[in-house]
């Protein structure tokens, strides 16, 4: 019995998605051939491909239940396992079972009361003027004091993101732990903190600032509760592309001295 | 029933444990009062008042079964949770129950045929020269190349320590994960890694390298293996006295502005 899909396609990549449908359709049952809104897929279907880079992985984790395999047509693709011109490679992983599912978890974000899913970050940050006084609470008493841009918190998912960026730590997909980082903190702070993914971060500004979930601001506030979601999401990838394959070739960490 | 404890005492700090000894021998069985060697303190006792720095602390751990209780007579104490001439308190938190255990673990490293375990860290440095090629191995598989002095093994202990100095985050200690830092990477590989505890971590070095267990070099080699220890340690600490208001007090991270 054929696997039945739908293909959701970054807006403008109409004619990478036309390709990827006629690669996969003798092979596939191909549901539907969506571009990517912000609207839930409800599709009875076996996965998502999905054709964009990382950023429209993102997206689609938060408009699908099924697994996601992403095609790259974008830079950096951790979340990407495959280019859009190896939809061969992925029928022939997909026959010889040589595709492995990794769940991810997200954070959850509060705020007043309305709650937002983050699968990379959450970024609190100062909005009207650049810098703030930051404090952060970890399980309602340890507090930490930042005077900075903001805050933000990333999972293992995210650490290879904007927290890279920032100069973090990269946190291999397994490990159960959040990662709190300072955007361009005053005082030689530029350090990030790594902590249980069961703790409960709360994060308070002294000035209105914006809350960024996964590089989308969502409005502005002055404080947020962050914690470990129960919602997962789930790739699909072929065996060999795990996460150090792809820090190698894609960020050139851990990279050989030899190789071009 | 009063406590029993042995009091152990860096290198000339014999003045300092005599006063501590004075100060609870009221209140406490002492069982000994000993410098502080390499050898195992078998003494029968609820605990082992430790006076000294976080690197007596460190090596005191190699020599007991019991609690520790460090009291600092030297810089930065993250595992020294009273100065000497807090005596008083510490009988105080102990008549209150204010005193908290915590638990943590250690690092196993074999090379050839011997084991040895690390509570802060383990370094393979280059020996000769000052840089090597370095390649990290998780799990047997993924490998990781490294031009540099060497690379550090950190536990959550050890995150605030070298690693620190490094460059490394601040990992909290109730985290199960290790990180692993390039010491001195040409190619600008200057970020950690964290990674689950669970992982089988082998590092070799293309030129003989020193190992240094906890900043004691015990040899050279040009491979060791790394695995979390199924030994652990136990501190005592007052309740107050947790990781964030350390950091704070300590190294200054998430101090406030307004706090002098």
């Amino acid at each position: 019995m054929s696997h039945s899909c739908v293909i959701l396609y970054k807006s403008g990549r109409d004619k990478e998605a036309r390709e990827l449908f006629e690669s996969v359709r003798k092979h596939l049952k191909v549901i539907d051939v969506q571009e990517l809104s912000c609207q839930r897929v409800e599709k009875a279907c076996d996965f998502a491909l999905v054709v964009g880079g990382d950023g429209t992985v993102l997206r689609a984790v938060k408009c699908v239940s099924v697994p996601i395999v992403g095609f790259k047509a974008g830079r950096i693709g951790f979340l990407t396992a495959y280019r859009v011109e190896e939809a061969e490679r992925f029928l022939e992983d997909l026959r010889n079972g040589n595709l492995v599912r990794e769940d991810r978890w997200m954070l959850k974000v509060t705020v007043d009361q309305k709650e937002y899913e983050a699968v990379n970050d959450v970024i609190l940050r100062a909005k009207a003027k650049p810098m703030s006084e930051f404090r952060v609470f970890i399980d309602g008493c340890s507090d930490l004091d930042f005077f900075a841009d903001g805050i933000l918190v990333s999972t293992p998912t995210g650490s290879t993101a904007y927290n890279l960026s920032l100069g973090g730590a990269i946190v291999i997909p397994s490990c159960d732990v959040v990662q709190i980082m300072p955007v361009a903190p005053y005082y030689l702070q530029n350090r990030s903190i790594v902590l249980p993914a069961t703790k409960i971060i709360r994060i308070s500004s002294q000035l209105e600032s914006e809350l960024v979930i996964d590089g989308v601001c969502v409005g502005t506030t002055r404080e947020i509760l962050v914690n470990k979601s129960d919602k997962t999401f789930s790739l699909l990838r072929p065996a060999g592309y795990d996460f150090f394959s792809v820090l190698k070739s894609k960020v050139g960490y851990g990279r050989s001295v030899n190789e071009s």
